[in-house]
């Protein structure tokens, strides 16, 4: 599999000089990228496209190509094999083919099936594997390949850096909203790798679970699926990945209804919901219900640590949204309230304002709207370094008189001369809007995990809690 | 009630000439918003603020003073009292006080409690309504009237019409972060009315929902609410509104930590939640869960009519997130999938490309990736005339092939187009992110409903339809 995300030569046959087509978008998402390696646009009636040259088709490549993808309408597909078989006659080069096109086998029309069968026919015969039909592409952000042709509205140049989080897609239009919608978070998320996989005529979810248990890039495995064929060897490759780095599923087909839609769409037979739940359940997934869950669990997984328990200290500056964010902690049983020890409670008490309420009710400090920098962060340490302590939740409306650049800053800096091994996760919640946004790109910028909403952290706190619980269940398996 | 919003004077006490300032903040907003009546700031060691003419003390105004705001430390409101009694004396004139300093009753420490008892002495004694103390003020977007000290980080000139929603806020910090997150928006919400109540010394829930029901200008009221001390009043008075404007509460302190949370913050006794729930219901409250939901469903009650019936359509582009978005409708047994006559089957079918689903299942039509700006709104606009149709989910996701702008400003006509009496709501989700930014500001800017997830349009959807179920049984009611 490693050369699909490191491919020697990428072909891309449908590409297009018109930036108003798929074929164009493809070429130019890796020129803005800065790709290093070699791109071949096939177009018999351009010279070059963005500064590739262009060749007429895949027999004409004089050079080494590993990847074909296949953008040009469905209905030139034996034509488009027949060149394949030409050119695999001679150089055996291709090793994998990412079909983005659609009307495939999806349409359940005798000619879309025959239509994959011939696309299948020639990969078989060349042992070529095959991502797709009917999916956006595949990318790989180290590398920075890049065959989507999805635009995220947002300048590369502003992404931060590669994440941990590797995303893989059932669905090619919720695969591109996962893009945007974290393109357009305050830090661009840059996902590691992204693989749209739409009919899974060959690559599927087992072989790329496979294939991730052991990439050292993926710390964290996003899915959406809408159904699989093998339920058995979906949960035993599940648990293999989930032994190692934690999988957050978005499962639709929920409902009777979804359930019928999704067979409408990919053919998929999503099956009873309650034999997935099952299998997510034994297999240690963490299974959300919404697009901003799933990226703000995914975040999460990939930039701290997993609890020990537990036991989350609600640590606000905001009297309110500190109400309503206990109310969303107690929704969860297995997220509890510390009771940190007397002395904890005494340095917390000197650190901080008169007014401030340090621990009324357990678990919970209400610092004021009056807070200091130096408030903020020099309590957050101090209940951080109690033992009954798992993860704390960071809650702040910063008020115009608070210096927000100077607060981000030092929360980066507290983090930073953390020793690893005495890292805990801290969930920030730093309400809201566009005010806060330059705080929250700082804060995300030094490696730090945000939140716009209280329910939106304690969700994600919910969901580490559950897989450090899983894995500490595995642990003491294996010990006995 | 009236001259809170429309004071004819208003005096700023605690005014500061320094930007880091809550005093300063207040002044700027209402020149910002080119607030055109008579500011007064109080400060005796400053000439002028932002141009206003500084007064070292109430009592030398030689003009007409509506509306004295406090926003200077708290151990201070002897001697400004006493400034406002010899000024009372001889004008008579302040009708209205805005106390935003905190430190008084919600402290619980008898300095606090006798600051706020001073207080209420002077304004009892000359008549004056309190708003406050511990609030971050009031605003009126109509007549540019803002004491608030809230940054919203975003210029007043790129916000949108004053909408019709008038917030009412217990919390000083819920109120900022609503502030704040409404105005970070794709267009920022410019709210009608904006109280902060603080610790409701004076004016309260029941004085502003009996103001707010005939106020002509307010079409929806949200509330954030953490406890009242009369819950037979606060139940009389929502009855009394909701038979004309919807309610929208996020009310916290569900939880019995979070009700210890809540009384720890403003002392309000949160009381069993189990008691306002009931309240709610009968009184046709919509009780949402979070702050999303909250500003999601003010703007749809704001921008749509109310629908007939539960039946909404589902239309959607992408078939993901269209099965993501059939199991969020299916959490909801108050929504329903209509069946539409086969004639608009048959129309629908005619509008759309070959390969388009068209009511497999009922209720919902998968347009297809390769659907033009035609297919979408014609086919949106035959289901909308369906009689079997109360409501539409709009669903896309703008692939880089579809000139997003055009199908906005499409969209904007059909609505426009529409006869008043046939409108119906549709809540429009355009997923997702940076990309479709401009798409979504040229149709929230047109009137429409616009939303970046699925789930957060059926939140909506299901409030607004609960809202009209009760409405339809008080009509039946009504009329036996």
């Amino acid at each position: 599999m490693e050369r699909l995300f490191n491919p020697d030569g990428i072909a891309v046959v449908g590409a297009s000089s018109n930036p108003a087509k798929a074929g164009f978008v493809a070429i130019r998402n890796m020129r803005e990228k800065n790709y290093p390696g070699r791109v071949y646009p096939i177009n018999p009636k351009e010279k070059e496209i963005l500064g590739y040259p262009c060749f007429a088709s895949l027999p004409e490549i004089g050079e080494n190509v590993d990847l074909v993808v296949l953008i040009m309408p469905a209905r030139m597909i034996g034509e488009i094999m027949d060149g394949l078989d030409r050119r695999m006659a001679v150089r055996h080069d291709v090793k994998f083919i990412v079909c983005a096109a659609a009307d495939y086998a999806e349409t359940k029309t005798p000619e879309g099936v025959r239509r994959q069968e011939r696309l299948m026919q020639s990969a078989r015969r060349w042992g070529i594997r095959v991502v797709g039909p009917n999916c956006i592409g595949v990318i790989d952000n180290r590398t920075r390949v890049d065959t989507t042709f999805v635009d995220t509205g947002v300048p590369f140049s502003t992404f931060g850096e590669p994440t941990g989080i590797t995303f893989i897609s059932q669905s090619g239009a919720l695969a591109s909203a996962i893009l945007m919608e974290g393109a357009g978070r305050v830090v661009p998320v840059l996902y590691n790798k992204f693989i749209s996989i739409g009919n899974m005529a060959d690559v599927d979810f087992v072989d790329l679970l496979d294939y991730l248990e052991t990439d050292e890039t993926t710390r964290v495995i996003g899915i959406y699926m809408e159904g699989y064929r093998d339920g058995r060897a979906l949960a035993a490759a599940l648990r293999r990945v989930t032994r190692k780095k934690p999988v957050v599923v978005l499962k639709v087909g929920r409902s009777a209804t979804g359930a019928a839609a999704a067979n409408s769409h990919t053919g998929s037979m999503a099956g009873s919901d309650s034999v997935y739940s099952a299998v997510f359940r034994q297999s240690g997934v963490v299974r959300v219900e919404t697009l901003d869950e799933l990226i703000d669990t995914l975040q999460a997984f990939d930039k701290m640590p997993l609890p020990a328990g537990g036991n989350v200290f609600l640590y606000t500056q905001a009297g309110g949204p500190g109400i309503y964010c206990t109310d969303a902690i107690c929704r969860w049983p297995q997220l509890h309230w510390p009771v940190v020890s007397d002395e904890t409670k005494r340095r917390l008490t000197e650190s901080q304002l008169p007014m401030a309420n340090i621990c009324h009710p357990e678990g919970y400090a209400d610092i004021t709207a009056s807070a200091s920098v130096a408030n903020h962060v020099d309590g957050l340490q101090i209940v951080l370094e109690d033992s009954a302590v798992d993860a704390a939740i960071f809650l702040t409306v910063v008020p115009t008189f608070l210096p927000q650049k100077q607060l981000a800053e030092a929360l980066v800096e507290r983090e930073r001369s953390c020793p690893e091994g005495a890292r805990k996760p801290v969930y920030y919640c730093v309400m809201a809007g566009a005010y806060t946004a330059e705080a929250r790109a700082i804060m995300e910028r030094g490696g730090l995990c945000t939140f716009n909403t209280p329910d939106k952290a304690v969700l994600a706190a919910k969901n580490l809690c559950d897989y450090a619980a899983y894995r500490r269940r595995l642990e003491k398996e294996d010990a006995r």
